[in-house]
């Protein structure tokens, strides 16, 4: 069975609320398949509109075409943009993304950050009236950033409210700003993934430096994993890649690395709605059920259907 | 019959208040016709007096005795003017604009940020006490520029909060600052429409960029109307034109560009009165009714009426 | 019998409380003769202190012993002064001004920002308890400053609240900052005004450029007056003038420009205190009762005495 | 009989407890002296370790144990300090100095600011756990600071809420930053002595010009206590100078400028804590009982005892 | 028997849990040993991760293994990373170090500052739901920063708030920013000594200068000793030294310099659970109980187990 570590923030009455939204999260499996939706905002419409991305893409509600078809764990944009589809998609097991910027303000003109955007309490509140299956908050921090002290305040705070009203709780954590030399140093994204544990959250979002030397960076990603302690690692998509050097690398992360998951956005949603929801199936069949990368190679295919007892 | 989507944001027993809201601005068109009257702080007295403009546009009542005698849906302004005319004019749906500016600082002396003048709860509070007919509020957003985040909360809250009362939202969405190029750049537009919807807004009113290419801006603008997803594109009026091109402007965006309405300031109220309210209930034939260029064209000269009937 | 426009913002339980404060101030005249009192801070000790100043104005309590003689609308001042001197002069009407800053951070070193001192509630507070007879409220804006984005926020606070309490407001409204070319352009001073209305305060004070062609100033004027709309203008006395064309300004400002009192300080208060009071009650004259500007000087000169009758 | 003028800021049921105070500190002569002791944090360990003081003055209940045995009016020192030593002196009339800077960022760095560090709740609160004997509070305000107008604010805040609640008040006023030339110029000191008074303040504590001319001074200083009003106004006492100078200034400052009273600090605690009692009660001697300087500077000498009746 | 000074800011109600926190923290000696355990924020992975220190020292469970086993005074670390393994190792006594910064940002991008993570109501709520032996509080403050000015309002705060209910205080302090020369300056650490005394704390934690010349040093370190009067001082241990080099400079602190404990992080996790286990006792042995650095030695050997009554 499924060792649940309850954080001591999480209250006694709200125990079971936790442990059933971490339960829901990652079916059952101690891993999270997070499908991230919060770059309409973070890219503005450079992910959804633009040669090569099928034309269906550049809608919001294909978001919600997938998150409703595909076996996924949560999926994760704001509240708003869910404001104004939930109620056709009241299945979607969701997470509040609490904080977003767009790409615009470079590093030359402000050090990146994103401002809260609701309370937490506006969160409950909306859970509550709307009847949404909401089941954590996340938040971007980029370290090394000039507002750095802002972030780290909002964090803490949004990961100890969070807990007290038992929701789960994802940290994006970037190391970013002009002080920052390299983003994709695996020493400095351990350091991020150390904070994130300092911070309470239950799982901690990486950078995962895809263009480095694949097999040295598999074998080191591990100083990240263990910074993380209890906080569980989970890597970032990135970009789209081809279908199974993207699930290869998954399965490295999983098996090699160590992570407890991922979080992946634009490789599922920028295809066509059929192929995303077999992409994203395919993504949950290594992060969560332990698949091959061949098996799931199949899913993405369409050759395979996805089993989602634990294997 | 006109099909309502209600954000989850609003709760049950304000639904009935926000659907009466919404079809009462929108004629129960589904479209928004917003009469923009928010230039005296946005343009000091740039657009009230100077050479060819009649005379009585510099009164501020001028914008009353329009939106009083014209078909509009919204009369948008700030809170403060509306409560010096307000007990004369009792009958104008009014939106209040909630943040303005002056032009004085330009992006070399400090990027844009229009602060917010009261909170929410102020205008719930003056709704009430006065008896006016407020239908929501708007908020102008510059992304891009180096209060962004801050702005970003600002809306975020205030859709929120109005939603939570039955109101419905407008967003002003800019694209500006000192790390903007261009303004008018589709795809710049298109994300700031798909950050409008992240935020949860009703309706989105957007730059259109009437100095380019107007075929090519035309075909091109459904990247800003998909991006929108359920959130209604509005598009800017902009300075004065020529009445005939402007309507066809307007009835291209909504025919081939399929905005959803439109926000008109100095191209109404730059007139005499009656021609101000001539060409306010042309660009309500259009934009609401569907008329032809040309017979909205004769409504501006006096020689139809409007017909408020869907056609 | 006057006509007072009273701002929705005022509720129906303090109408009576407003009209009330109005009509004193104004004398039941409409016009409003306000004897501004917020130098010691704005412009430190230089007005009170220096060759060809008489002794007596450098004693805070000059300020009180001239509003208590001399027939004037309102004594402008901070909360902190009248505080020290209130309970020896009772009878004065007051209008605290709520934010002042000093004259050493030029715009060289800082754009100019007053932050407001107390918020509204204090004032209501220590109405009730000091018995003093406070008729409104007063704020600076420097429209074009860096900070204008605060002092908008601050003053639509100020004036709704002062509103909700029936108290009347007047802004000060001066274009300011590195941005602003020439604080004495018409035009811009025109914008001002328009700002005011859109916060909807009953009076701005604004600048009026007295170094200008005195004749084109007073013509050109009206665009200050009619931007303004339903808030009334009133023009700054500025710095010390020779008696009778101080007073053939304030006739012009009345009845050529048409501006609807006035702000006094210095062509007041630089004075033995018995010229003082002439010189106040001469400026009443000419504000409120329509005298004529050889009259008025009469006054000053202690030939006649003012009667306050409307003429 | 001493008349005091209690502010209407002071509420009627406060105003024995506001008299109270004000006597206690004042020893019913109308005048203050204040033996001010908040340089640990303000000139961090410069004045209590270096060549020539005496090493007692290193341990900070050297502060405590001079007030306990000298006649002086009040104690001002930080909260936090008070906390550590009150027990073992209850005794003691004490001052609460609200804020407090550090030396170490020149004007090169930043302008000047000492941020509040506790509200005035904290205070009250304070005063009646403890016991204490808390006669009032003080709080330093550099005008021409960048910081002016954040400073304004939480002074005119304090000022307002000591009041409130009976405490009489303090303003440490110095015109500095790099917007001022002069820190010394009386007419300057002048200007923040009518801020002061502005503010509400009860007393005004400024700089001394030491270094000038010292008849010249003396004659001219007048200009800052009638700027001053019913503030009452007391100098600061400076670094340490030989003990007949000193009180020869002291006397000056009283009977020729008309200051009512000093604070000083230096002057008294650089020595053994025996001469540190006479030299605080030389000053007494001559601040609130009109001593000559030749009989002040004998009690300094032990050949001499302080009466603490009128003279 | 111990004679603990009950600060005055904690209530009568409250001294009972004060004296409980202060006794059990101190072990009935008077003393401080604490292990300082947050570097996984301040020094990111870097003391944790590369070569030389062994593989273990990367989870952060390690700090809790030690604190488990050693006999330490209290063990300092961010409430969140207490919240994940809180719950098996309660028997641990706990600081809570309420900000935190990384590394990243060095003087030459941003002066020093760590926003305090949580407020104070949080920790108590926590202390209350958890059951953990919550002792106190820690919290840094970086004199000389530009920041300098919002971290002593908070830390104020914090103390204040922190002792109404009983906790005990612990501040670190240390000069840094673009305007301190040399952070390692007996005279300035002095300063920040004396801070810490007029904000109220119990213990401050400063920099001790360990790569000057020692004796020197020692005895010079008297200075920084005295100016926190009844704040009791304690050095940080800093980077990893020679065990005995560093246990020689423990006993040199305590019975030269007149420290009354330690602050160590890294000498004491840097290394195996077992050894680890041994320094932090040794540690404890001269800091609480007086050994001889040979004695204490012999327990880092593993040749010794520390006794720990009061020798």
């Amino acid at each position: 069975m499924l060792k649940i570590n309850i954080p001591l923030t999480v209250p006694k009455n709200k125990e079971k609320e936790y442990v059933k939204n971490f339960k829901i999260a990652n079916h059952n499996t101690g891993r999270l398949m997070m499908f991230a939706g919060d770059q309409k905002v973070e890219h503005l419409n450079d992910d959804f509109y633009s040669k090569g991305i099928p034309d269906e893409v550049a809608d919001p509600e294909h978001y919600f075409k997938i998150a409703n078809k595909a076996h996924i764990g949560v999926f994760a944009s704001q509240l708003g943009l869910i404001s104004k589809y939930g109620r056709d998609y009241s299945n979607i097991p969701y997470l509040i993304k609490m904080n977003s910027k767009t790409n615009l303000l470079t590093e030359k003109y402000k050090d990146p950050f994103g401002n809260i955007w609701l309370d937490l309490k506006e969160v409950i509140e909306f859970k509550k009236q709307s009847g949404l299956n909401i089941l954590g908050v996340g938040y971007t921090i980029y370290i090394g950033s000039w507002y750095e002290s802002d972030m780290f305040r909002q964090a803490a705070q949004l990961v100890h409210e969070a807990h007290k009203h038992g929701l789960i709780t994802v940290l994006w954590m970037y190391p970013r700003g002009q002080a920052v030399k390299n983003g994709n140093d695996l020493h400095l994204i351990a350091g991020g993934s150390g904070v994130a544990v300092c911070l309470g959250a239950d799982f901690v979002k990486v950078n995962y430096p895809y263009s480095d030397d694949r097999k040295k960076t598999n074998n080191n990603f591990s100083e990240v994993i263990k910074a993380a302690g209890r906080t569980g690692v989970i890597c970032v998509g990135g970009s789209k890649q081809k279908p199974k050097d993207f699930l290869q690398s998954l399965y490295d992360q999983i098996h090699i690395s160590k992570a407890v998951g991922n979080a992946t956005g634009r490789n599922i949603y920028q295809r066509k709605l059929d192929e995303s929801i077999r992409m994203a199936n395919a993504i949950s069949a290594i992060s969560l059920y332990n698949y091959s990368v061949n098996d799931a190679y199949d899913i993405f295919l369409g050759k395979k259907e996805i089993k989602t007892c634990i294997v």
